[in-house]
């Protein structure tokens, strides 16, 4: 399988990010990629599509934001990485405001994702990593994985969040879209609910969004990924979430994965996008499920048997020393 | 003045709040209290009103969070004191989560207002502060001082932030209707605007709220309090904003408060709640007005000139060395 990654997604290089209570180091960092490419061999470079496919998914105040936001943070005076300390609770208007803080609560939703020098460089490249890999699928290829980094599922159109800050698969989902496919299905298969690409597509019926995840009752990002939402409006319909418990090893993992593979055949797309996150592994330091190296194969090869041409989306995965076995097991069913 | 205070109240004692990136020592510690009582001589203690004044304004799915949290964070193996680490951004429901981590993002907007293992106790013991004093009011003062801490207007009917937890200053206000005064004002005059007091009675025409405070456009707590907000449904024109610059000295606050107590007098209220800050004070650390403590007489002399009969709750002020100082002054202008 074809794989795309660009070197400039290492730029982004956080040190530390809050969580229970306290600073811990950034656990979405260089050694993941590191690992996958030991694992998965060659790549191919990421080429420039340009601002507008991430414009068509995020909104320009929030991009521009993403770009200024460590200068303006540094220009403040304060040491370290952009983070937040105050967010707009339910129901406040989205304001246009001028304070570093300010801005960094208007547009994030947790303190785990800071903002350091080269995020921006990662995040764009990141997105290019994405629509590059895309280009491989259209250019006649069955699927095609894009080592993306930092993952992009829990960014949403205006917010960042969950080490995410541009919504790369969302990015893809939509240049496919624009490039003429009809019916796309986004399929997130990471621990973690990908609600930024619920988000974005929450009131459409020409992207459907189905995800895998632990139960947010219990799991981050706590306030999206419930089986009660469905989409709204014209999109009634064409999200779907299945939370699974903690401890689901692969036999309660595959009934989900067919009842997801039944909606999106059901739904008739001409382009997947699969968010792909190696964090539903057994021995993944930050999660609860226990799937096995070799059930990803067979995670994959099941999701192949959809015949539909797919682009393969990296979102999490933290056990670094297993991480790129399980990528490699999981493009290898492919 | 008769003063009411009540020891419980310090029992609160967070060691750190997370603020601009990092931890730093927690800004609204026990020392202001004993700044403030040094200044203003005797005081009396709280009698028990119960929880039905402070259900009255807080919602009991949060009390019941603010009661259980600290022991909750403790039983999820965390150390220190809790804080949340994500938030529902704007448009999230209210929902109903099990894990300490998702119910401190439900009911918070901040890293800067930890729960520490005694804050229920000194918040609870901060609104009895306040109906306490409220009652030497209705049996006939025409003013007294509630010295509550920790402080209450940042908090809503179901959150926490900005170092506070119950909302004292709208516990008796609403407790002033309940005992039956037909109309009452609350006018806030910390340096940091009153969101959690808006929030409360935005809809509503029997309680007047006004604030003067620093542009939320630059100051904390950013996302309200800006001067186009004016109540809502019948609380139209009930809320009245009157951001100010920084740097504002005596003469800028005094046009401001002028259009307050005008508006004020126009409702024609039988009670006054007055929400007051020390930190609009030229030494303050953490805030940015010119007012002098001799200010603080006048001021206060200004709105005893409205003859509404007034509780005055304890809010901000974090220069502890001149504290009391300014709250005697304040005090003695009344």
């Amino acid at each position: 399988m074809r794989c795309v990654f660009d070197q400039r997604q290492l730029a982004h290089a956080p040190e530390v990010e809050l969580h229970n209570g306290g600073f811990v180091p950034y656990a979405e960092d260089g050694g993941r990629v590191a690992s996958i490419l030991d694992a998965i061999g060659a790549t191919e470079p990421a080429s420039d599509h340009g601002e507008d496919p991430l414009l068509a998914v995020h909104s320009g105040e929030y991009l521009d934001f993403l770009k200024q936001a460590y200068a303006a943070w540094r220009a403040a005076g304060r040491e370290g990485d952009a983070m937040g300390y105050a967010w707009p609770v339910r129901g406040r208007r989205a304001l246009d405001l001028e304070r570093i803080d300010a801005k960094l609560g208007r547009f994030s939703f947790d303190t785990a994702t800071p903002i350091a020098a080269g995020t921006w460089e990662s995040a764009y490249w990141s997105a290019q990593t994405a629509l590059t890999a895309l280009d491989l699928v259209h250019a006649g290829g069955q699927a095609a994985f894009a080592l993306c980094r930092p993952p992009g599922h829990h960014a949403g159109s205006d917010y960042l969040g969950g080490y995410c800050h541009i919504n790369s698969a969302a990015v893809a989902a939509q240049a496919a879209r624009t490039a003429g496919r009809s019916r796309v299905a986004v399929l997130d298969i990471d621990y973690h609910h990908g609600n930024g690409t619920q988000d974005i597509f929450y009131d459409r019926d020409d992207v459907f969004f189905a995800s895998i995840h632990a139960d947010p009752r219990t799991d981050y990002p706590f306030f999206w990924g419930h089986a009660d939402e469905r989409g709204e409006g014209d999109g009634e319909g064409a999200t779907l979430n299945l939370p699974l418990p903690r401890g689901t090893s692969l036999a309660g993992y595959e009934r989900a994965l067919e009842t997801a593979l039944e909606a999106i055949s059901d739904f008739g797309p001409d382009q997947l996008v699969l968010s792909y996150g190696a964090d539903t592994y057994e021995g993944d330091p930050i999660s609860q499920f226990r799937l096995s190296t070799g059930d990803f194969t067979r995670i994959a090869g099941r999701i192949a048997e959809l015949g539909v041409p797919t682009l393969i989306v990296m979102e999490g995965g933290y056990a670094v020393d297993a991480l790129g076995a399980n990528v490699a097991a999981f493009l290898s069913g492919f």
